[in-house]
């Protein structure tokens, strides 16, 4: 096993990370930069390395100085969770080359799934449906044209090397076309630095659903299972559940195995995440693989019991994976709310501040991940994601019932945070049917905020 | 289902209630003492009536003006948590004969269940194993040196009435016997107001083992596996754990069977506790059943799945029990660690005041139920429990493993707590390695306490 491992992140996740290692017994060093001084990841470590100022740059993204702290300190890997280096192939060749281990897959199936495109040829090729559309790049209007009329309007343009929404339009007729594919080029070479695009057909009214897949270095795969994350705004989520109401057990055995597919024609390895999009009438479509842990991991946890932090460390330590597929039962249901450091009535800016008063839910089924205490300051630097709360129960209608108790019960003083916007989506008729698809917080997002006054 | 319940209790024990209720959609009424008028469960509740002064006298065992409160403000029913009026008769009577529920088993039963012979007798009626003793009291040194004599030594002499190790004394040999008794009379005299006796067999290095039983109005009883409760100080439990490793699928089953014969046998209804001693030979026998939902509940809900005080609440409903015994399986292992406001360092004396600081711990697996919050002052008048930790995990070592993190994690400043006692426990081998029974603190205790200096 791993014996000591350097955290590249800060946040809850850095927490999550340093939880398991603790449960491990494996030694931890935290990063921080000097706006995290009293962050809790420092304080919780075995071990702290300043790494930098405020700026992401200056510090989480320096790939220089953390790869020197991990050395100094004796560490055999690096974690990185989730956002800053985590999908930086750069990075995780680096680490690899410094004689420590990366947590995660190879540098090369990072770099190949990062590039939609290749990600894309590489699913067909492995027999996973992915959307119809172009093979490979398309990077004249002409190529563009030729595709569309094949697969037919609605099409959603995309940068091979997007992410986040940027590089990306629709067209739902001709007319639009020509506009949408100079707009998304654009954007993503001023974006990714990389204006090689695709074409897909666009699917309507698709949930997100994705499949949690951990992959050993000795060639087993299983899926955990799936997620629907399909309530987001702006492409960010903010509300996960496991399983997702609308798969039957033969469509979740079906995506499962297009899954682990997907893994092995990737040559995966580690902990990874499929997505699909699932149209209203079942069919599904890759759409990528985000090749580190996800910040929504924590539902999957709650319905196998399986802690992933942990495969991950025992997959990166060469160890055999401990469950075969038939081993996966999915228990009961969770679901999880992000709460944001954010106002809803200034457009979700972000709210940073000081926390004055802070009381964390408890009983039974309920699981707060957070790095907030009372006292402590959320830094404008970073992203907003303040806690991650999640239940389990028996039963979706259970869980949804114990989600509202536990946002009923949960005081987060001192800054303005999305509370009251999650409390409001769990009592939405359509949301409680399982009735939504990723544009349901865009249809309700008027009333959301005015009811809400 | 009822519609409106008043909790008649306080601290951590009222708001797990209210918990419950909130997700099923019941309105909740707490009762608070003037000692208790920020306390969390009158702000959790949809209502809360102050009933009275600081002293349990003239608050929570005042049971005509709790019957008020529940009156006045159209419950439907009263839930009496633990301790206070939980096994009272005479409440539970009270509040049935005012037309409302008394959520627990019949008032005849509880008086039954209640009076240690009475209860004993019902047992060896029912077929469940009671440790060999007198049948019925024994009320002269005569009559005691009879049933003795035939038993053989050690004996332990106990009060019907008695409780909490009060009217209760060993003897090892014929010399001690008549000191024992006079002095156990006396006690019981002076405590209980009623010196009727019993003797038993003293069971020597038994572990303490209970099982939690769910008993519907429609005569339909199941158990819900075992407890083991051995790691007490001065009969108070501090560790409880579930499975009980000493125990075989076999046993288990035994046992279990024995206490739905118990519950059976006592026309119980509602959730209880049938206590048993096992001995390193693996004998068992009924000590006692507990009439109340217990402080270690949350270890049975975290490895079966179900919520207790909600079953607690169907069944007062008058609804069928939702699982068969088949249903039940015991999934991991869980364990909880009371967290005690005393002084490990001054004989673990109370150690109330202000909470300076609170660090709740979180991540996979971890629940806390408590009534804390930062700020919040412990009050000299009641019971020092400060807090619940459980963590469930998916075997009893990484359960413990993860205990150890998580009392790490665990910060309540400004008070004094058996938290470094109970982190010491977590890394004996003996503990460690399932070989403890009910004198573990006792034989440990000064080590303990030195080792934590």
């Amino acid at each position: 096993m791993l014996k000591k491992i350097l955290i590249a992140n800060r946040g809850e996740i850095a927490v999550r990370i340093i939880r398991t290692c603790k449960e491990l017994g494996i030694e931890t060093v935290a990063i921080y930069s000097t706006a995290d001084r009293t962050s809790l990841h420092t304080q919780l470590a075995d071990e702290a390395v300043c790494i930098g100022g405020p700026r992401p740059a200056e510090s989480y993204l320096n790939m220089g100085a953390i790869i020197e702290a991990a050395s100094q300190t004796g560490c055999d890997a690096i974690h990185p969770g989730f956002g800053f280096l985590s999908e930086n192939t750069e990075f995780a060749a680096l680490v690899e080359e410094c004689g420590m281990k990366f947590i995660g897959p190879k540098p090369e199936v990072i770099d190949a799934l990062g590039n939609k495109s290749k990600a894309r040829e590489m699913m067909i090729e492995a027999g996973v449906p992915v959307v119809p559309g172009s093979e490979g790049s398309v990077n004249t209007y002409e190529a563009l044209k030729e595709v569309v009329d094949r697969i037919g309007y609605p099409v959603l343009i995309k940068a091979s090397a997007g992410g986040g929404g940027r590089g990306m339009r629709r067209a739902y007729k001709e007319e639009e076309l020509k506009k949408a594919f100079e707009t998304a080029k654009a954007e993503a070479k001023a974006a990714f630095g990389d204006d090689d695009m695709y074409v897909e057909k666009l699917v309507l009214n698709p949930k997100h659903v994705e499949f949690q897949i951990l992959a050993d270095e000795h060639g087993h795969v299983i899926h955990l299972g799936e997620r629907d994350c399909s309530i987001q705004r702006r492409n960010q989520k903010m509300i996960e559940e496991s399983p997702c109401k609308a798969l039957s057990e033969e469509l979740r055995e079906r995506m499962g195995n297009d899954a682990v597919k997907a893994a092995k024609g990737a040559g995966y390895t580690n902990a990874g995440t499929v997505e699909f999009v699932l149209s209203p009438e079942g069919e599904y479509y890759f759409i990528e693989m985000n090749t580190r842990i996800q910040v929504e991991h924590p539902v999957t946890e709650m319905v196998t019991g399986i802690d992933l932090i942990k495969e991950q460390i025992r997959i990166a330590s060469g160890l055999k994976l401990n469950y075969a597929q038939e081993d996966i039962h999915l228990n009961g249901h969770a679901i999880e709310c992000r709460i944001n450091a954010e106002d809803p009535h200034n457009n979700f800016a972000p709210s940073p501040g000081t926390i004055k008063s802070l009381h964390i839910p408890g009983g039974p089924g309920v699981r707060v991940d957070t790095f907030i205490y009372q006292g402590y300051q959320i830094s404008p630097f970073y992203d907003s994601m303040a806690a991650k709360v999640i239940v389990h129960a028996p039963t979706r209608l259970e869980a949804i019932r114990r989600m509202r108790r536990v946002l009923g019960e949960l005081v987060i003083d001192g800054i303005k945070t999305n509370q009251t916007i999650q409390f409001y989506i769990l009592h939405q008729p359509d949301y409680i049917k399982g009735r939504f698809n990723t544009s349901f917080i865009e249809k309700h997002l008027e009333e959301m905020v005015t009811d809400n006054g």
